[in-house]
């Protein structure tokens, strides 16, 4: 028969009533200081077998220096991306028997995030993972130098040892070259903030891609990320039929999409549409959303992964290859008719840069 | 002239360096404890004083019994509600100068949920919050009878001291409401799972709803909450024009139109959909999507503030009245067209329930 679990776990003000003693004298015990009777020492002894009583990670901390404990910094949005890779991130450090202390920051930039760190390390955490969305925040942290390891999810055009990334340059050429493929020339971006860590790649992505094929990138307007954005600037955006719109995420993408049908601007027909994501609802959209895929699920393993190495070996040097996105065909792009013809860029649709079937 | 912050806080090893100590002398001086030389003592706190050293809330705990860490169990899901609800408690925790120690449970059962009580148990945590999906864990936690206060975000027609909750019954009540006075007749309620606490209560509001009208409550079909299902379900799901489908989340809705576009079924014409939640999305789909709006801010602030109640003055034991919903209305429904003749339940929509615009 199983034994009986008590309802909760013993504490050190339990083991001290049991032996008559001062919680002082206890912490003196565990932590084998001087200037305890022996029979005194028994008694706390036995109290301590016979609550089962473990010491907290607290009062470990005070003799290891370290608490098994690890901060997440995570921006206060419930956007798919961040919320799962968040998500992941603990499922892992508690899989590996870690706590994660969470702090959520309302505002995204770099003295938010730095007050903090500061919280964190009066916690004593052994390490810090951050989800940064501001381009500021990584070159804040490095400059901080910090004395446990830190790992920054962050997209950066300069690599770094303590970034994880998901490649959002090669995944945002991946869909301006599929766009173009189809017989595109007039490619628009949709941007995230001007001062988003993914907007900024996906931006140089976009705008690489285009003059590598010796397309203009002039039509380029920035949002919030939010569907609401997405709608307000797709009621008033230059657009005519042919155009393309490479959307920086796919709440966007979504909202632009209810603009494009109030202005009677079919999509893939007078506009085709790419997004990034791939959230959840992208498969069930109206068309079916082509977008790039980020594996986050990845992304937050990676990040328990890189502060354990440098927990047991010291803080990593190795630089990180980005993991790789996958570009999703599904209905909101197709091969451009002009006049009736033929389809400029071939009646095919090209097949996915990387298999990934779209649902 | 401001101060220069120190790049990171001091900790008690730093103290001990500069005292020319050994950390568990410092302990010792912290704690009050005796036998410490009075030359020592002030060395070390000097060190302190000069370090602007303050001990960590792991040290403090100790000699306080307090630790100012709230636990906070939450599914492993990355819908809109649960994320809302947790990242709103964690920012008015933050607040009011608490840590939150986040467990994510895989799991959703009591098993998993109780395994997370005890890792936060063993953390010293001062209070614990849940977010519960699962229809048996609040039942579980009634019975574990903890010493320290718990607060759980649950559905449930048994009212108890412990929760919060958002007043699911009466939003499904309403949600069918509007359907019935449109001139529906044929409801049908695409469900989400059967052991899920909000899902049973909007299962109880809508069947409730339809026997007080005489209409039949037999179209009832189980999902899992995500679009995935509403597709599949959609494209099984025995329906005909002129019928309704109240859907228990926004995501499943998403997937049911989906379908139903597969199917040349259009929507409202020839099936009306309502959804629940009123995420970001809602309103931009297509089409804009009647929904239920909850309040996840309010609900994750009430979380805390339950809990900093029972802190300072003990278990609270008031049972709290459920917060209320709003009814959304845009244009997945409208009033019945039957046979091409005036509307059966009148050319105007009723207004909504609780006045909140569309967009």
């Amino acid at each position: 028969m199983p034994d009986e679990k008590p309802a909760r776990a013993a504490n050190i003000f339990d083991v001290a009533r049991l032996a008559g003693v001062s919680h002082q004298t206890v912490s003196r015990v565990l932590n084998g200081l001087p200037n305890v009777r022996p029979a005194t020492r028994e008694r706390v002894e036995h109290a301590i077998a016979q609550l089962r009583y473990s010491p907290s990670p607290a009062a470990q901390s005070l003799v290891s220096r370290r608490t098994r404990t690890l901060g997440l910094i995570a921006p206060a949005v419930s956007d798919y991306g961040p919320t799962r890779i968040g998500m992941h991130f603990s499922m892992a450090a508690r899989a590996a028997r870690y706590s994660v202390n969470t702090i959520t920051t309302v505002d995204d930039d770099p003295g938010a995030v730095r007050a903090a760190i500061e919280g964190l390390l009066r916690q004593r955490v052994d390490g810090i993972v951050l989800i940064v969305m501001d381009i500021g925040v990584v070159e804040m942290v490095r400059e901080l130098d910090l004395s446990i390891p830190v790992v920054a999810a962050a997209s950066s055009s300069r690599r770094s040892p303590l970034l994880v990334q998901i490649d959002q340059y090669r995944g945002a050429r991946a869909a301006v070259r599929h766009l173009a493929e189809l017989g595109h020339t007039r490619i628009a971006h949709l941007a995230g903030p001007a001062r988003g860590a993914d907007a900024i790649e996906r931006v140089r992505g976009w705008r690489d891609e285009l003059a590598e094929r010796g397309l203009p990138a002039v039509d380029l307007v920035y949002g919030d990320w939010s569907a609401e954005a997405g709608y307000r600037i797709g009621r008033e955006m230059d657009l005519e039929p042919g155009m393309a719109v490479f959307t920086s995420n796919d709440l966007m993408a979504l909202g632009l999409m209810s603009a494009l049908r109030e202005r009677a601007l079919g999509v893939p027909d007078d506009v085709a549409v790419v997004g990034f994501d791939d959230i959840p609802e992208a498969a069930f959209l109206y068309p079916p959303l082509t977008t790039v895929r980020q594996n986050f699920a990845a992304l937050g393993e990676l990040m328990l992964q890189k502060v354990l190495v440098a927990l047991e070996e010291g803080q990593d040097e190795t630089v990180d290859t980005p993991l790789a996105t996958h570009l999703v065909v599904r209905e909101s792009t197709r091969a451009l008719v002009v006049d009736g013809d033929e389809p400029v860029g071939g009646l095919e649709l090209p097949a996915p840069v990387e298999g990934v079937p779209g649902r």
